[in-house]
Parts: structure tokens; C-alpha cells; sequence
């Protein structure tokens, strides 16, 4: 591990090496868009934690002199001889205007999400019965994108898939506010990002994965309704291989993406003219998988 | 219902009455506070259709140049003889500037919140097997608040109070983004907001309301294991009178306040290091109260 310092060493001069990491933090956190070598910024104590302990190849952190009243908390991860990244000191000032949040507690990091293949997401990961995915398809909100990975996670999914962004695209889930609210699950939760929908649902038959449609619109509920296909969470055989399908929270998922589904789930509610909100339904029916899975497994 | 136009007059003279409409909506919108009467600002096609629909006393409606395309869909309430509002009318400069959303739609109004009483609250509603109560105890983030009460909307909560701000206060239900994340549902489900919480659980007490303290922190599952106090969500009698409590995002409820309920719960997850968003905590547990009561009255 290296330690050195960024924008405040005593002569008060910023090497070029220094001025290069400053700013490669400052297009991952405030730009929220990956550095060239494709690392995420991830800002505060919890969620660099998270990345230090997540296995994902970690290029630099960075901590500011307000910040190193954490570094107690990572330093278990700091001192690992395999931990060779620099660790860069910065002033508070120049810590503010790289970082994406309002008030900054002084670390970040960069990190280098795991790459992963649809195939090690389509097999049944040890300890699981049987693989559970979830397909973001259209989740614009970058806040629900996260939310959605944090309880897939704590649900025991077995990975998460997002559709490549455009008109009907999801909202990267390495993207800052995502992150956050992942909570860090974005960083250990395998994903693969990016994906065609149709590539996608292709290979899921393929493999002989369950995909199912979560109808969270009235209308859509009521076009299932008439063809009698829609089921509750709990009449869902969720110990199955399952890829559970959440769409756009305004107009859910496409119309032929329903249909072409092999089923659909609706949450019943108390009254028609309310709705859930698609972080909100997506951890009602991963809970209810859950429950199943924990009852199957005997434990 | 008269309508006027504010700030596009013929002559571009905008009248003191008019400029006075203005500055409230903006303190409402732009400055998330009621107003000096007690009218909260909402906006956006939905929520003012929300607005118009809930009973709540409307005072203003406001339509932007742009906002005019949304006038049919609002026409069945403004045209109704009790909706005694004015309606008034501005360019798309001006809302913007009053606004609080990156992209208005150009339709907001100023709608008084219903006053509920906890005497209400108390009592069980028609239609509802018991009372189901959610108190918000230190819930921080708007977008939680209003996700949460959406969410209590869904499954058939009968009313919701939140406690008073400061230390371990609630956000205000009413503040524009609470408002929005809520969908309207803080407008019609009775909501007694801004409570102490010891007066409150002297009160649930007295009722014959049972309270259950929802625990999504490891600490306080621990301190609850070793007691044998806290069940999963389906291990609770959803039929009897409840009033489920929920803490702040990061530091949970206060252990005195779970030590003081009578019940605590957990959601059982796949791994111990995870932990569940409030909102995405509050969904499971409402949805497994839903799904009991539904049970109960033979649905």
C-alpha cells in the first residue's frame, strides 16, 4: 500500500500523477459515469467498506482531512499486503468539489465492478435450489434501481440482470445514486448490465429459467386478468429457476414482454386506484420468494 | 370556479391579487412549506387529479401555457359547481421559477390537508377487521415517508401518524417530495402528523392497540433474539388492533421504544450483513398484514 498525498502535500504542490487521480475521481463521482478503466466512484465510509470487502479490484481511495477520523474503520482493509492501491490524502476543499453528495464524510474510492457472464448468472449458485434473477427491464429512477438490488440481495436472489439503457433502458446500477442505494449490494450482488431484452429472454428459455412478468398497472393487471394469467406472489412456485421481470415505474413492463412471459404476478391491494411503488412491490414479491425458498430448503 | 390569469394577462400586468397567488404557490412548490392558511403546494397532472379527488379543500389550481394540455383531464373536477377555487393561469417561465420539479408539467394546486384527530385513527373504520397504524418515528428521507405511505394505502392501512420533528423526528408528509413519492396517498390516508411519541404510546396503550416495533438493524435484532421477542412477520396475528412502528434509516427505533412495545418484529434475510431499505421494509410487513386480513374477511 502506498499512502500518498493528493492537492495537500507541505509544498503545496500537486504532482501531475496526483492531478490525474483527483480527476478520474471527479468523473466517477460528480460525472457518475465510469472512469476509462471502467471504475465506479463509491463515496462515504459504509459503502467503501463495502467495496474494500466486496472483491472488486479497487484502483485508489481517496481521504480527505476531515475523513481521516475513518480511517480506524478501514484501516482492517487498508493494511492487506494484496491491497496494493495508492491511498490519496486531499484537503476537505478540493474533497467537496469532487463529490457527488452534500455533505461528504471525507473517503471514497474507485472501484472496478466484477465483470460477469449471463452463463454463471444462468446456473444454480452453490447453497441456492435453484437460480433467482431479477430482470430490471426499464427501471429509470437510479434511487429504485438500488433499492431493488439492496433487498434482491438480502432476499438471496442469485443475480440481477438490466437492460441496456435507451427508451425502454434501466438506470446503470454503478451509477452514484444507485450505488447508494444499493447500499453496496450493486458491488457483491452478481450483474450483468446492459442487455438486450429480447437477447435475454431468448436465453433464459433456452436454459429452462421460469420468466415472470410483475404487473404492477392496473391495465396491464386487467389485460391478464381477462386471459386469467396473472397470479398473487404466493401462488408462484418459487422454488423453480425463476427470472422475475420488473418494468418502467410508469408504464411497467412492454405490452409483448408480458405476453411472451411464461407467467405474471400481480400484488393484491386493498383498493384499485392505488399502486406500488416498483422498489416497493419488487421487495413484497422477493420477501415472498424468500419465505418459499427458507421453507424449502428446511431450514 | 372563476378563472383568471396570472402573470399573462392581455396587458402583461399582473394584479396584486394575482401576484399574491403567485407567491404562494412558490412558497408552497419551491419553499416545501404550508402556507401561512395551511395549503400545501402539489403538482403535476396526477397529483393534482389526486388533489381535486381526495375532499381535501382546495384553494388555488394553477396552469401554465404548457400545463393547458392537461386541462381535459382536470376538466371533470374543475367544472363541478362545489369546486369553488379560482383556477388561474401563467406562462411557462413563471411556473418554472415556482416550481420544484426539473421538468413541471405546468398544472399544480394548493390543497389544505385534511385535520384527523388520533381519536379517529383509534377507532376501527368501516370495512377494516381492526386498525392498522403505521407511526413514522424518525423516518428522515421525504421520499421514505411518501413511499411508505403509499405503500400503507396499497395494503389497507386505516391511518398514520408521525412523530414530531427534531432529534428523532419525521420528515413532514406534506413536503413536495413526500407528497410525490407518496402518489397522492398522503392526501387521503388519514394521517395525524407531528406527535410526540411517549404521549402517543400512552395513548395506543389505553386503546387496546397492540404496537409492534419493526426491527431492521442487526443490533437490535441481536438484542431482541437473545430476549426471544422478535417474530417474522408472518408469525404475527395481523387481525387484532395494530400499530406498527417504524424507526429511523440508520439508527432504527429508539431501545426504549422497542423495549416499551408490546411486540417486535424482523424479516428474516439470506445474509446477515444485509439489510433492507424502510421503505422496502415497511412494504413486507404491510403486504403480510394485507394478506392475513384479506384471509380473515373471507375475500
Amino acid at each position: 500500500m502506498r499512502d500518498t498525498t493528493a492537492g495537500a502535500s507541505a509544498t503545496g504542490v500537486i504532482t501531475s500523477r496526483e492531478n490525474r487521480w483527483l480527476k478520474e475521481f471527479r468523473v466517477a463521482l460528480r460525472g457518475g459515469v465510469p472512469t476509462a478503466e471502467g471504475a465506479v466512484g463509491v463515496e462515504g465510509v459504509r459503502l467503501v467498506e463495502e467495496a474494500l470487502g466486496s472483491g472488486c479490484r479497487v484502483q485508489a481511495v481517496l481521504i480527505s482531512e476531515g475523513g481521516e477520523r475513518h480511517r480506524e474503520k478501514l484501516a482492517p482493509f487498508l493494511g492487506r499486503p494484496e491491497m496494493a492501491f495508492p491511498v490519496l490524502r486531499t484537503t476537505d476543499r478540493l474533497f467537496e468539489g469532487i463529490a457527488d453528495t452534500e455533505h461528504p464524510q471525507g473517503v471514497a474510492a474507485l472501484v472496478v465492478p466484477r465483470k460477469v457472464d449471463l452463463d454463471e448468472l444462468l446456473a444454480t449458485p452453490r447453497g441456492a435450489c435453484a437460480p433467482l434473477m431479477v430482470v430490471l427491464a426499464g427501471v429509470q429512477d437510479p434511487g429504485n434501481v438500488g433499492t431493488i438490488l439492496r433487498t434482491a440481495a438480502a432476499f438471496g436472489a442469485t443475480g440481477c440482470v438490466t437492460t441496456a439503457t435507451g427508451q425502454s433502458g434501466t438506470a446503470s446500477p454503478f451509477a452514484p445514486k444507485a450505488l447508494r442505494a444499493s447500499a453496496g449490494a450493486a458491488l457483491h450482488l452478481p450483474i450483468v448490465s446492459g442487455m438486450a431484452l429480447g437477447i435475454l429472454l431468448t436465453q433464459l428459455k433456452l436454459s429452462g429459467i421460469h420468466t415472470l412478468a410483475s404487473c404492477v398497472h392496473e391495465e396491464e393487471r386487467g389485460a391478464l386478468r381477462s386471459s386469467g394469467q396473472a397470479m398473487a406472489p404466493w401462488e408462484v412456485d418459487w422454488c423453480q429457476p425463476i427470472a422475475l421481470l420488473v418494468g418502467n415505474e410508469g408504464a411497467g413492463l412492454p405490452q409483448e414482454i408480458v405476453h411472451s412471459a411464461d407467467g405474471s404476478i400481480h400484488i393484491p391491494m386493498a383498493s384499485r386506484v392505488e399502486s406500488l411503488n416498483a422498489a416497493a412491490a419488487a421487495a413484497v414479491v422477493l420477501y415472498e420468494a424468500y419465505r418459499q425458498r427458507k421453507k424449502g430448503s428446511g431450514e
